[in-house]
């Protein structure tokens, strides 16, 4: 059985996607859609055909999962819903205060048509997620603490971008060792998220540009930097190509909790990611829970749902006799 | 709503779920069975009645999920199915080989009787495959590993004390350090179970025994130590039981995967454990995994079930919509 499996927007991340698929032998790439000119769209994949965004709608019985790969800010708010109304859908949506608004209108377009939904898949939210909550609930009396990085935040390095004589720039979130410490000692220390983490910024400055004044303006711009320790280096651009290319990310999620007659007993639960690059980890992610909204519309479910309501096994290739056999 | 709860088996693991139900306020403890002397069963909570275990077929109206705390060698595979065929329950089977017959022969009285059995529930079977599981699915091409420890191993330590001349004694298996920087590297090294992990025993000797034999003893013992690094210190009875006296456990379950046009991207998923008290840890999981039983018993479910046909969200205390604000 063949998951017709469909990507709708091409950037990094539906880049991911077509090269997740190729790991997961029960997919099938029937389409790739853009808005932009798809005759100016470039893929990897022999044989398969990039359409304007526009025409997906008239593919609506050749797909059976539309992984949609378009940013949180103003673009999946909008197409979520509206492509819930015709396929069974997948995006990565991440503004985590509008994830409750977003789910209810996905989730009345989905049960409206009968489709299923998946939405805010990939690492944070995500897998992320997942380790909070089990965390939680399995030490009810604790606490946790999510550290980002070390990863190139795209929102810092654009921010940098902006400041007058800057030609080019990146910027890395990166946890505080002496915080992670203190988390993994059990000792729940009270922690914000500036306390968590630095910001290590690599610009390559236009010439003649006032460097000093550039520093400043990064240190001291509200909200991105004026709370956190943050570094400032000058580099050239042939470095920053050569050296800052990548979309590296990661991060930890940290729960201690105490059990005990007297809470005597710590534990402490750590997941972490170590990722090369943020878009290919996310795409693969989408593509799991891609085969589980494939299964789950099979068997007659409908309705928006995000990682928590979803059994583990339904993410798999395999059957639950072999994941019993092999993975329990 | 309350989840009237038993425990079946006043061991440490049946004390760890009697004291996890008091860190979750939808439970509600109604008795403890053992197979002892009910009169000369000590138990941390006022009001609960302990019963000898005979009793628990004449109470299966008042018990809404049963959890069995004991062992797996002898007891689990004949009492889980038996008492799946009047109450909704939970085990901690760990015998990895037999979890799929374990399964079949719960699977059909939980079957024909209505009721909701999970088995193999705790963390290594349990939180470790969970993680098994979500990384295989998310970088299929890839490798995983898992170590144990460091922590008390039940049965070395019974081993040790087998050993002609030893007084008492305890195994603690521990990771070796450079195998687990090999994992981490992403180099996806072979590593045989000896190589992940070196023994460390701590033996009080009889007076006048022959400690170079015991030595010699232990670390020949085939299976359990002779393929083994394995360390010996003899120490007194009081220094065991003030430094040695808690059973604390852990281990790591580590998946390096590729992803990219050539494979050129290596992410790391590491998911690790640091617990004080290995039972009262693996308690917490049981009665998280006792709420998901209750709730899929009221919709109407039945048949045996393991962590991977879990939704996440049946473990939480918290709604839906509590979880998504709060946690995704």
């Amino acid at each position: 059985m063949s998951i017709r499996t469909a990507i709708f927007g091409y950037g990094n991340l539906g880049k991911g996607v077509e090269l997740a698929i190729r790991n997961n032998p029960d997919f099938n790439l029937v389409g790739i859609f853009t808005r932009r000119d798809p005759e100016s769209v470039k893929i990897y994949t022999p044989g398969v055909k990039v359409y304007h965004a526009e025409k997906v709608f008239s593919m609506k019985d050749e797909i059976d999962v539309l992984i949609i790969c378009s940013g949180s800010a103003t673009d999946l708010p909008k197409q979520t819903p509206e492509l819930a109304a015709y396929f069974n859908v997948i995006d990565s949506f991440d503004t985590h205060a509008n994830i409750p608004v977003h789910f209810e209108k996905t989730d009345a377009a989905a049960k409206a048509a009968g489709k299923i939904a998946i939405i805010s898949v990939g690492w944070d939210p995500g897998m992320f997620s997942l380790n909070r909550l089990y965390s939680a609930c399995i030490l009810p009396d604790g606490k946790d603490y999510t550290f980002w990085g070390k990863g190139v935040s795209q929102g810092h390095s654009d921010a940098i971008r902006r400041v007058p004589g800057v030609k080019n720039g990146k910027q890395y979130t990166v946890p505080v060792p002496e915080a992670l410490e203190a988390v993994r000692s059990g000792k729940n220390p009270e922690l914000t998220t500036s306390q968590k983490h630095t910001r290590e910024c690599f610009v390559v400055a236009e010439d003649g540009a006032d460097k000093a004044e550039i520093e400043r303006q990064i240190k001291t711009m509200p909200n991105y930097f004026d709370e956190y320790n943050t570094t400032v280096n000058f580099i050239t651009e042939e470095e920053l190509a050569e050296k800052h290319g990548g979309i590296p990310h990661g991060g930890f999620v940290i729960r201690c909790g105490k059990t005990g007659l007297n809470n005597e007993n710590s534990h402490i639960i750590e997941y972490s990611l170590k990722l090369d690059s943020n878009p290919e980890f996310t795409a693969s992610v989408l593509v799991a829970y891609a085969r589980a909204a494939y299964r789950l519309s099979k068997e007659g479910f409908s309705g928006c749902k995000t990682v928590f309501d979803i059994a583990p096994s339904y993410l798999s290739i395999y059957s639950s006799e072999e994941l019993r056999k092999h993975f329990l």
